[in-house]
């Protein structure tokens, strides 16, 4: 059977899925786990289609297909989305045929398909899957070069860097899904005084990152060499790495930051599959003059397509703004293609010293600036460390984020001969501290 | 009704716990998972006694108690420690008092527990509870200074190290109980050569330190005072930090250790309750000339009973030792009360930011070296970085770690006028790369 899920000139019956300026078209399919809002009924594995959901579990009772589509929509009709994400790549692409066909206009299942939309308008959503472990990366090399700057005027790259994809690891419990508040982190931070002092943070950031979660993983002790680490991917998210830029000076030697990052992460509720991206696949390139990957870190496949093209984009609106009405204001811009190591790599170096990597496990590629002064993806660049305001509409201006501040990360890829998707929303609004 | 938990007269109608050298006094009543050996029945929860385990859910199904006791009992008959750990110390102490009045001499429901009984000698264990995040502290002094000395002679400790407790995040799926085998992990290394290289670490060390695992939670946004810290402790293990040195010095900069740390970490299977380690608090004391703890920090439960006497030990056996039926060679000595920062110090700063803590977090407590030279918590300090072997039985030296050597983490607590009670085994054994 030949794969025709990209094909750009699929249409659904679900009218707002044709619609040109949708995240969600029929070449998409991203998974989301939700439940009606203002309910507390139990969470249900759902994929966004245009402005609606298809709820896996109503299909699951209700569709008639075969004994091996049954099989594949089981965990997911029992909300478990880390059980598929550990049936690898085949079971995904079988379940996106499926669902690809039931949803194409002339579909034969179209009639029973219609009873197991939600309208998007009259859910919730939350973490998709359960997080156990998440490391962050620093695969931005822009964004690490520009803030190696602040602190290394001469020396802004770090030897290691451009042969060690480098990671931390992060606080799972404290990510939360788009649309859930912020609260400004209290912590120690040392200013000019003999001694540190405790209180609010002044120095609240956000961080532009995609997020990568796993499928498949593998046994304690055994690593996944290159050539099979693309099998091991489940999908993609948006991820803001809110950040407290005071606390994280004081606390980070020798160890790496700590407090000034575990207080919250937003991911977009929404992961779009490995395949779902296929068509915006790109070629990994090192620039002249860089080495190239050890072969742990290298694999053809890797060169021809490891890299993606999405491209990325930060919103901020302040509370000023919200009340006049006023729509987010465009902060910067960037693409993932920019960043120095592939997903693939950042799995790869993970599993390389045996760490069992599990299902739902997310990795953050590091925030992804752009090459040019202004693409900065925090606005601990944009603004220079605090030293340059960001001009915003209004006459306002920031150095780093006060309460009631919103930020939206917006990705979306496009290429010619396919069509686009999107990645839904990725919003945090900053309360204040306690 | 008085806590008589304690009494160092206390003896238990299984004789075994009556031994002056058991770990497993009446007094301690330690919670584990196991199941037995080679069976594949699901794991249960148990309490350590003598050279026996107290099967929880054979408690629950067939001893007469009331429904109170029947609610506590609930979930560790299902196997789920972290249910309980959410339920408090007070229906901690209310387990812990039933269970203390039914091992005595004469109590009344002997004859029903000695029914739930399963002998140590034929049961395996694993990690005893779901072990959502890890956060590794570091708050041994003595380690941090000797090590720091190793890179900055004239400056060891960073200006911040007396302010704040210092800890990364470290990697929960590859924690594993004692017993387990741990591999020698491949990494990226750069000696003097001109480009790095990749392959089996040859700095492979362990770190002697505490676990301590969280009880209730927080919501995120919401701190934990230091007054409330201690309530949120459930109980201690031991913890060995297996280390590659060599990967952790080109990996580290500037985000801290990563694959140095996460190939591994063992933990000790039975969690000794906060209740049971009461006779072994000591008052928390900042050395003179050192500052003291922020506000947030401190508190006068802290001051008071802070500080927990545990003595602790390393011994190790090498692949020849265990050929020529040598016992393990003891490497180190060191105790618990020596850490700068007490574990609801650790507690209450990871709340600070609003972090939200989970019941079956685990905390480490960072390497645990005494103040004196041959106290070093791990090879790295015995060895003097690697360049003064260390001298085993039978002409033996080490540097590092060799494929094949045991590591064995001992901790016991004694007081006088208190029973003296253990950890039990924190045991691994290397194995070569893959």
């Amino acid at each position: 059977m030949t794969d025709r899920t990209h094909d750009p000139s699929l249409r659904s019956w679900v009218e707002s899925a044709n619609d040109e300026r949708t995240d969600f078209p029929i070449q998409n399919l991203p998974f989301g786990r939700f439940r009606r809002a203002r309910s507390s009924r139990a969470w249900r594995i759902g994929v966004a289609i245009g402005d609606q959901v298809l709820d896996l579990r109503a299909v699951h009772e209700l569709c008639p297909w075969d004994d091996a589509a049954q099989r594949l929509l089981q965990p997911l009709a029992e909300g478990d989305l880390n059980r598929f994400m550990a049936m690898g790549p085949v079971a995904r692409r079988e379940l996106r045929a499926l669902l690809s066909e039931g949803l194409r206009e002339g579909s034969n299942v179209q009639r029973l398909l219609e009873a197991c939309l939600v309208p998007q308008s009259g859910i919730e959503l939350t973490v998709p899957c359960r997080i156990g472990d998440y490391t962050d990366f620093y695969a931005g090399i822009h964004h690490a070069t520009t803030v190696g700057k602040l602190f290394r005027p001469d020396n802004p790259l770090l030897p290691n860097y451009k042969w060690v994809p480098i990671a931390y690891h992060g606080r799972s419990s404290s990510i939360v899904v788009s649309g859930h508040r912020v609260r400004r982190p209290l912590g120690q931070t040392k200013g000019e005084a003999e001694m540190p002092q405790f209180g609010p943070s002044k120095r609240l950031d956000y961080e532009l990152e995609v997020g990568a979660l796993v499928g498949v993983g593998n046994t304690l002790g055994e690593p996944i060499p290159m050539a099979e680490a693309e099998a091991h991917l489940f999908g993609l998210v948006l991820l803001n790495d809110w950040s407290a830029r005071d606390i994280q000076s004081w606390e980070y030697q020798p160890l790496g930051p700590f407090l000034s990052k575990s207080f919250g992460s937003t991911i977009s509720p929404w992961v779009v599959t490995m395949e779902a991206l296929e068509p915006f696949r790109r070629p990994f390139l090192r620039a002249e003059g860089d080495p190239q990957p050890l072969p742990y870190l290298d694999s053809p496949t890797n060169r021809e397509r490891g890299s993606i093209d999405i491209r990325l984009e930060v919103l901020l609106q302040t509370q000023a703004m919200r009340e006049r009405g006023e729509a987010p204001h465009l902060l910067t811009q960037g693409n993932f293609r920019d960043a120095y190591w592939t997903v693939a790599q950042m799995l790869a170096h993970h599993a390389s010293n045996g760490c069992n990597l599990q299902p739902g496990d997310l990795f953050g590629s590091g925030t992804q600036s752009g090459p040019e002064p202004g693409q900065g993806g925090s606005l601990l660049e944009l603004s220079h460390g605090g030293k340059v305001p960001v001009q915003l509409p209004g006459g306002e201006t920031r150095v780093f984020l006060l309460d009631g501040d919103s930020v939206w990360i917006r990705g979306r890829c496009e290429a010619s001969g396919a069509r686009a998707i999107g990645f839904g929303e990725c919003m945090g609004t900053v309360s204040p501290s306690p």
